[in-house]
């Protein structure tokens, strides 16, 4: 059996995530890669139940040590009980969102200390890392405009455009520090062409 | 101004929490002592949203450390928006439950990393420690009969009799080390005996 292949998919506000989720499960699916695609977070029962209110707008502000800790249980709830448990399947698992978020989000969105989001990574999730992220990236102010035609904002997507722009650059720098994990999309670009890029990568993980 | 004082009450399942904190209650409200009575899981709106979390029974097993982290997520929304307020306007602070029951249910209970417990604990509270816990003390098969005929069992009160034994050890281990602040009250004897040790430790409190 060959082992699965985890991927994950990151990038702030209205970059495309969804749209292209749907065409990387499509990829693997032609392939008759066996395919769990989830999402954080989330993903189990219980962990829906942690998204739902680190989501939620309420009358009492979420602390942001609160916030970073519900943040790790659901994706400690996540890994057990469902990443990890396909990847021992050999199924590739495509995961919207990962530790990278928190990195962004909680680290250089809400400056909190990065070797404490650090020393959570290594206690939740053991030697479990992605073996592809791909950073969708595109400038702050088009992608919010995608975000705020969806609809109605969650508790995030009401921050100031600074808090976005620490994200995006977040995101840039971790990919800078491994480019071998990290593949960066333009997601400015015209569809067809970042999906171009998308495919090529997955061709690539598919082939080693 | 008086600084506040921060009481915590424990004990394994059915040593008389409830009946005590009323008492507690009672005493300090006769002196005029500005008080807060709270608990653990809990204690704010969004606390106790996660307390539902850790007390429900499901068909998704909690994994442990996404128990542990929503505990402690629960605390720090706690201590910032609750206690430490609280604290800071000189009142006392009695709370039904705090990081000692994390050491006993969680640490001695699940055999989780009691190091991984105290990295939380110094990260999420600092400094902030109780100055008073009392620790209601009861054979195991003594409580157990009286939470039983309280009616539905809760997700921790279906564990079997050597979990809540080992909960007991560390509640009395963990007393044993800092007599100073812990206070072992037998709760098997009568209400009236209990309640004048309860008393007694307050009036000291109170005193200093």
């Amino acid at each position: 059996m060959k082992p699965g292949r985890f991927i994950t998919l990151e990038g702030g506000e209205g970059v495309g995530k969804s749209t292209n989720l749907q065409f990387i499960r499509q990829c693997l699916a032609e392939r008759d890669i066996p395919l769990l695609v989830t999402r954080e977070p989330g993903g189990t029962p219980i962990a829906e139940k942690i998204r739902a209110i680190l989501l939620e707008r309420s009358d009492e502000a979420l602390s942001e040590q609160a916030e970073l800790l519900l943040v790790f249980a659901a994706r400690a709830q996540h890994i057990r009980h469902v990443i990890e448990p396909a990847l021992l399947r050999g199924e590739w698992v495509v995961c919207d969102r990962f530790t990278d978020a928190t990195y962004a989000y909680q680290g250089a969105g809400r400056n909190m200390d990065l070797a404490t989001i650090a020393w959570l990574e290594r206690t939740v999730q053991g030697g479990l890392r992605p073996d592809l992220t791909f950073v969708l990236d595109a400038p702050v102010a088009t992608g919010l405009q995608r975000a705020k035609r969806r609809g109605e904002l969650d508790r995030f997507e009401t921050e100031q455009l600074d808090f976005f722009e620490r994200i995006r650059q977040s995101y840039l720098h971790r990919a800078a520090g491994d480019p071998a994990r990290y593949k960066v999309i333009d997601a400015a670009l015209p569809l067809p062409q970042v999906q171009a890029r998308l495919l090529a990568e997955l061709e690539t993980l598919w082939a080693n």
